[in-house]
């Protein structure tokens, strides 16, 4: 294992640490149980938005804190759902007297242990809201889930919901876009090789050099299946027709297209996935009108890439556009 | 060779294509020769700043085209410099009436043919200044350059250069200050792994799964020494012993610290190095005012990093906070 870390189990303290200090402008971290925080949080009247997730999907969660996004992040152990107690201690770092909303990815220890830091915030009298993003097409139950998992697409939520709230929107209100956003949105995703588990020490699956994981889960847990090594132009196909048929996209739709690298990929392959996933669009009458593409929801040093649409309508598209000041996601 | 491509001899063309349509919006890019220009641009009566390399460093350069950055970026082949054609269209194209500043990196072949793209503007009556980012302290000559190399300061050079060319300064006073940017301004980076050149298909060079290359330089080139692998602690202050010492760094400074991942390293490593960083330099009375962390000048998917520490004082702080819009910088 080569890594840039000391004791591989303190990698999260010791990134935390360096996120702290990197963004002290922006967030505030307490430890013990660990969150962050915006530094603007509370805002008074403001509806406060509060994620996590286990970690090694950096910047997920901790990189969307800011204005016009979360109000804060629980980041769990490495690839480990985040406590009820963190969840608890943030929610109520973070409320403002308009009720928190909980985004919570469909794994079956976040939805378990953000439930409970709900409870805890209710029984304070806290009015809390959970939506589960489960955009992930490639399987239906798996390793960490039942149902499906909530992948790339969350980015889109945090983003969109983290508008509304800024706008000053109700609770419910901020809750229902956000599921809205789960709702027009589909995710896929594709490893060339595994990830490797700092405390593990040895890759999460092998995958022979001539393989990929189609459909791998961002813990590395099995896709849809193996299959031979395959140009850009097919891997881009083998992700998009899931993605387009699940919803379905249709002829005339448009979208915001997510080309999500899993850490490991350097940027000019993200670029030419996203020249393909146009290309593919285009035979499609889909059209991209707004675009990411980046490392954003990672799976450690994993070489792979994960596609994301959302369909788009002008309440969607208004929020997306809306500023955002965070770490990762700034305009 | 595991890559998301599809024929390798087209990797650059296809990733460009990516580039364009996923940030239509910011830039243009033309073809034959390539360049990247920023929409906006030439901006009548702005100093126009053009930039280049080769490529397999994205985001460097095209990802800082934008309001407030480069206003050009020509992207040679893969670690291959930009032609004398390139810059000399990108110089014309981006022209706004107060002259152009090349910002270029200390590689011979990028030196030369940048000269020759100048010549070719001055014949035609545009005003050519260039300055040569040299910030490298690793080593003095390598396979691709006489003199030091020029890495990770170059987002440093072209972001406040950008700024000052945006506050309406003249040629002459955007050069003195990018050129100042590279006085302050020292780097030096380390590698885990090779990267492999899409058309060659094997790693630049072999490192032992026990073995880290301190000095590389972003193509692969050969670093100062291969040791040992040792811990996130001990990288950084081999790291950081030799750029602090060559400026010097003093007691009592204020800089930008820069940590910069090589494209394969993800980004829970370039936070907890991040920290590294912060905690040394803390033992030296050196305060970090600015940071940035990702990946911005990387070697395709060598995993690795670099840090950059630039000394701030009032003026480079100033154009540093400067607003910025690009693809990659935004604030």
């Amino acid at each position: 294992m080569k890594k840039l870390i000391n004791n591989p189990a303190d990698v999260l303290e010791d990134a935390l640490h360096g996120f702290e200090v990197a963004h002290s402008n922006l967030v505030k971290v307490y430890r013990d149980p660990n969150y962050i925080i915006c530094r603007e949080s509370p805002v008074k009247g403001k509806v406060g938005l509060v994620s996590g997730g286990g970690a090694g999907h950096e910047p997920l969660h901790g990189g969307f804190v800011g204005r016009g996004m979360l109000d804060a992040a629980c980041p769990g152990a490495i690839f480990t759902a985040p406590t009820g107690d963190q969840i608890y201690e943030a929610t109520k770092a973070v409320e403002g007297g308009a009720g928190v909303l909980h985004i919570v990815k469909n794994y079956t220890g976040d939805i378990l242990n953000f439930e409970m830091g709900a409870e805890l915030c209710r029984d304070e009298g806290i009015e809390v809201e959970t939506v589960v993003v489960n955009d992930d097409v490639a399987v239906k139950d798996s390793l960490y889930t039942a149902g499906r998992r909530g992948t790339g697409l969350t980015v889109m939520v945090e983003k969109i919901a983290g508008a509304a709230a800024r706008e000053g929107k109700s609770l419910q209100e901020v809750a229902r876009v956000a599921r809205k956003v789960n709702e027009y949105g589909r995710s896929m995703g594709m490893a060339l090789t595994s990830s490797t588990v700092p405390h593990v020490g040895t890759p999460n699956f092998e995958l022979a050099d001539d393989e990929i994981e189609l459909g791998i889960g961002i813990h590395g847990e099995p896709g849809r299946k193996r299959l031979p090594l395959t140009n850009a132009t097919g891997i881009s196909k083998l992700l998009l027709d899931p993605i387009l048929e699940d919803l379905p996209f249709k002829s005339g739709d448009s979208v915001l297209a997510f080309v999500n690298g899993m850490g490991g990929t350097p940027i000019i392959e993200l670029y030419l996935m996203f020249g393909e996933l146009m290309k593919y669009l285009d035979t499609k009458n889909i059209t991209v009108e707004r675009s990411l593409v980046g490392n954003y929801v990672t799976s450690l040093d994993m070489a792979g890439c994960s596609f994301t649409l959302l369909k788009l309508d002008k309440e969607l598209k208004g929020y997306w556009d809306a500023p955002v000041k965070t770490s990762s996601l700034n305009w």
